[in-house]
């Protein structure tokens, strides 16, 4: 990762602001050979757009990816593949007073203080409209991986809304479509429903915990020591807006277990080593073991919020700040597709890292 | 991160496996001019060594580092610095079954699947014993940052141990260098040791978290989108062994919280902002506010255990594994040097990165 | 350089085809709070836009480039800066042919071998239509240095066309802009044209060399090993279309010259050490002397020729092909600002490295 | 390339200095399972290894590689390489004055400019010595490549020495290993050994070109657009010391060609399309056509002299140099099998990066 990019072999650069012009990213690595559509792409996109539902800013932007190289007659051409989203709300006037002060919680500062000049509107760079390029730059991943890896699945939804998490018994894969917060418990998704009402009138936000798990990915992607597919997810997802977390299988529980019931036993299975339970969240030693792939990230409320909070302003003066604007109460909803993508640009650069060093070979067991 | 190197311009190439003749590290991009010495380094490597108490390894290993490269007269010259230490005690006999069953939980199995071949001896490169090479680093990275960022502190210590966390009302600096376990709390520690007593009798091991705080780092380091300061320290913690989740200030807790809760109140200090709280860990954007970097990570229990645990041969066998030798019951307390040492490589790395490309300037406020 | 992205701090990433929609560029890493003005890159564009005399192709194209973001009320915000130049003139049924064989000279054929596809229309991303993304971003380039390095000129112009070198005993700066070949010899100018004319009619092509100089260059920019300015300046003109050879200061010709030849005598000048030739290039071990840093470039002659040439088809007969379409007839005259392009955009990313590892220091003599 | 390390998945980082205590490389990206004997890469470092011949320097070295990690049981494990050569003849008496004088054409001046501080002793990192790493890193990608491309042949030849070139019409590739330039014309072989008789005995020195092919390319390999393989070798030849100039087929002379002249025309040949002729020298559009690879590079020459130059003190007194110590008259001899060893890692990189991008698939022609 190196300032605006990401990926080793499959490279994505994602650039843009939330109020200029456009925003997009340059896809670089990409297969040659691989059907790209835009209409594909728009699918992923769609489910990250916001106004969709009163639990999600009212921001409405039509969010419609162009592709501008890199595709030809349907196909990649193995150059780079621009993905440019032109920005067509772009209400500023909402952001007025935020020129002159910092947000509590907010990037506001930070970039002052960094570079001495930021662009104020929307949050400018930092803002979580970024995440729309991700996306996109996802869908060309998943794409590329449909080729590849046909077997791949690659699932996020959302296990834990404020301090109230899903009930693993209700677990219901196909709930997660179902609801405007791509919960897996029916139930939950109620609850939340009510919650996050009640926090929106308030003026207040809330957190959330999503998970990703991709099944399908086969055995041995990933790379010692500072390559690991581990770390790679850990630095993609912490790379998301408002991300404070991220755990791979057991996670930050994982502490509280004894080796024993830690170790995910192995038996012989009919095309393999079969394993008896997944607290590895399918990595070990950095590297895929073939089983899921699960990851789970932490996104922290939104920090702008109708409440005041205590602030200062660029001269220095102490202020109350409450923003106004169209804000997503729960930012965590929209973050569910762009974990999504994440996984799938990791996982598709780390199997042409793995084809690029050792060829696909497998060592045999059995 | 690049397979085994990471940083962007202060970059660490590890090298080197448990048992061959020496492993180490090549540090590159160390500003010219820092004094190094070997013995300031060693420090380092000695409160991570083997051996000390019998909460770890009885691996005795020398853990001796010689400067080959990159130091003239006490000083660093600007080119790379190769620290080696050669393996003094490499008693591979204990691991002769190692080499034809998988242990479960532990990446034999994923490198076998992912090169065809592995080293077995220890653990090869998936031993922790690699985290030598990292401490050492850290200590060129100290240096360098002792003359950079006089004012920096970094600290790390165990917050949990199995599910038994630290009391953060008893929290006392002073403890962490009294006790074998890095603990803040002296009760804790003794609480853990008559635990771990009995995990260790018992063949079993157990789970820890460690945090790790740097103080005095100044506003501005990091960047967006993928070069995030907490991005690169989650990529960073991920990548030590065993690490399964990591923290930025509230981390995965963020998610319970509100936005009220949350946002870190500022009001305007004799020199600059200063916050009323610290929920962000530090790092807002991805960019460092002045505050406390705080980065917390779970280690799971050690694999290598005495207990039995069903797993299967390279034959594709099954069969059951209890793993002899010298493992550490909670390799979590080693971690805690390795923890500090990924800390100052960062904060150097960004430190380089930011001056690089803002010349050190920064935005003003009031 | 990684696939289509040059530079490690101030970094580069073009997209884009010849008869795509648009093209353009992603600049990372610029300094923040730089002037920025699509005027003034548009400037640099014009100067390598094709249709301005008969010896340039007679392509129109607007070449009008537009900034998405990075600029803020016009200074740089230090986050990526897409420039986009939209395609307006794209016949592409000058290109009908080409889809089914492979010109003489072309990378028709290695795209085609490489990824089993390829964009035939105007040579796709093989096109010198790329080099306008570079010359925007060195526009950026230069406006950074124009605020870091004000003493810094870098100048390009063409040293032999064909057979034909300039005759350096009538270099003559200001002749530069006053002839369409950017030749600082009015005699070698006027031969060119009369020979570059009947080279055209006859449907044929012409070589040419370039050189570039940037004067003003601090001491001190570059490094050892891999990093060497001299090498990251080989590897960004070898970068350009049809560039076969790349010199630094004497180049191929340093060969031939004795020890006692070569070396660069130094004296004590008011200001630091002064050299009293300048074989070097101004680079000495990869590190930039205080001299003049002067590099050189052989371009092929366009392949694109209407001359019959053998040749095969996708379906493997032999064949013969002529190119019709717009193409100039020598291509090495276009090639003259990207050559200052990457020149400025190789400075401003060493720069930008130096500061970030050195701070800029420097070791004082007398 | 970045400061110490070049590659993109098979990296290479070389340390060390000319007197240290040893120097050598980490080769990281190694595919798993090759074949990797000290002995094998001991065979390459003979090639370069000093005291050869009265034309190379005096200096004895044993230049004995160890290899400490990444080789478990004859065969690469996937994981780093650590290649050390112990410095056993370090009279760095002889280099006494150096420290406070620069030579001029050497990195002396420009090292000490940057860093502020430099190891005198040999010229520390900017002395040839580090070619050693090189030409180890080159045996072990040698080892790859004949496992991977077992048809590939790479040869290194010098083509000239001071204004002589060999004469083509007398190439005998038979003689490249039966005199001490590695020269394929017998007769040139001979005058250049009188010319430097006479130049040694004068206290002077003299430059080269040096020719590496490598037959058995496939085609495909490199990348569009900064990724090119043209641009990668370029990088990596005038990475090596003393080079300042770097061709691809034709290089500097493809300027003086019409394209009629220039285009290889191609037949259709049993197994796929044949080229008529080769200069463009193996390479398209950045990417492998299957024909010969064809790099040339001019190394200066040694600028270390028994003749005095005119040059300054640290304290910035001017004063004469006089380089004592045992210096090679002809400094591009010794550079041949370097040439070939970075031909070597560039090709296996490059081939590393194609299957890991395209699978190795290829486009089909006739």
């Amino acid at each position: 990762m190196s300032l605006n990019t990401f990926g080793h072999l499959f490279r994505v650069t994602t650039w843009g602001e939330s109020h200029g012009p456009a925003l997009g990213c340059t896809v670089d690595g990409c297969p040659p050979g691989v059907p790209i559509e835009a209409a594909a792409i728009q699918h992923w996109l769609d489910r990250r757009k916001p106004g969709q539902s009163k639990y999600t800013t009212q921001r409405r932007e039509a969010d419609e990816v162009r592709i501008l190289s890199g595709v030809y007659e349907g196909l990649s051409t193995g150059t780079p593949i621009q993905l440019m989203i032109e920005n067509t709300d772009q209400r500023s006037k909402d952001y007025g007073d935020i020129a002159q002060t910092f947000r509590p919680g907010h990037a506001d500062i930070t970039y002052w203080q960094k570079y001495g000049i930021r662009d104020p509107r929307g949050g400018g760079r930092s803002s979580a409209r970024e995440t729309a390029a991700r996306v996109a730059a996802g869908g060309v991943a998943r794409a590329a991986l449909a080729v590849l890896l046909p077997g791949l699945r690659i699932s996020g939804y959302m296990v834990q809304m404020g301090p109230r998490p899903i009930d693993r018994s209700r677990f219901d894969a196909a709930e997660i479509e179902r609801n405007p917060f791509w919960a897996p418990d029916a139930r939950a998704a109620a609850d939340w429903a009510e919650e996050l009402d009640a926090l929106r009138k308030s003026g207040n936000s809330v957190g959330a915990v999503i998970e990703v798990v991709a099944s399908g990915v086969p055995a041995g992607l990933g790379a010692p020591i500072y390559g690991k597919l581990d770390s790679d997810l850990a630095a993609a997802m912490m790379s998301i807006n408002a991300v404070k977390g991220v755990e791979i299988g057991e996670g930050m529980a994982a502490a509280a277990l004894t080796g024993v019931e830690n170790a995910d036993e192995i038996e012989m299975g009919n095309d393999g080593p079969r394993f008896l339970s997944n607290h590895a969240g399918g990595i070990l030693g950095g590297i895929s073991s073939g089983q899921d792939v699960v990851v789970r990230f932490a996104v922290k409320p939104t920090s702008s919020i109708l409440s005041p909070r205590r602030s200062i302003t660029l001269a220095g003066a102490e202020t109350e700040v409450v923003t106004k604007g169209r804000h997503d109460p729960c930012v965590g909803i929209r973050a569910v597709p762009v974990g999504e993508a994440m996984m799938a640009c990791v996982i598709l650069d780390h199997l042409l890292l793995d084809r690029g060093q050792t060829g696909g070979t497998r060592g045999r067991i059995g």
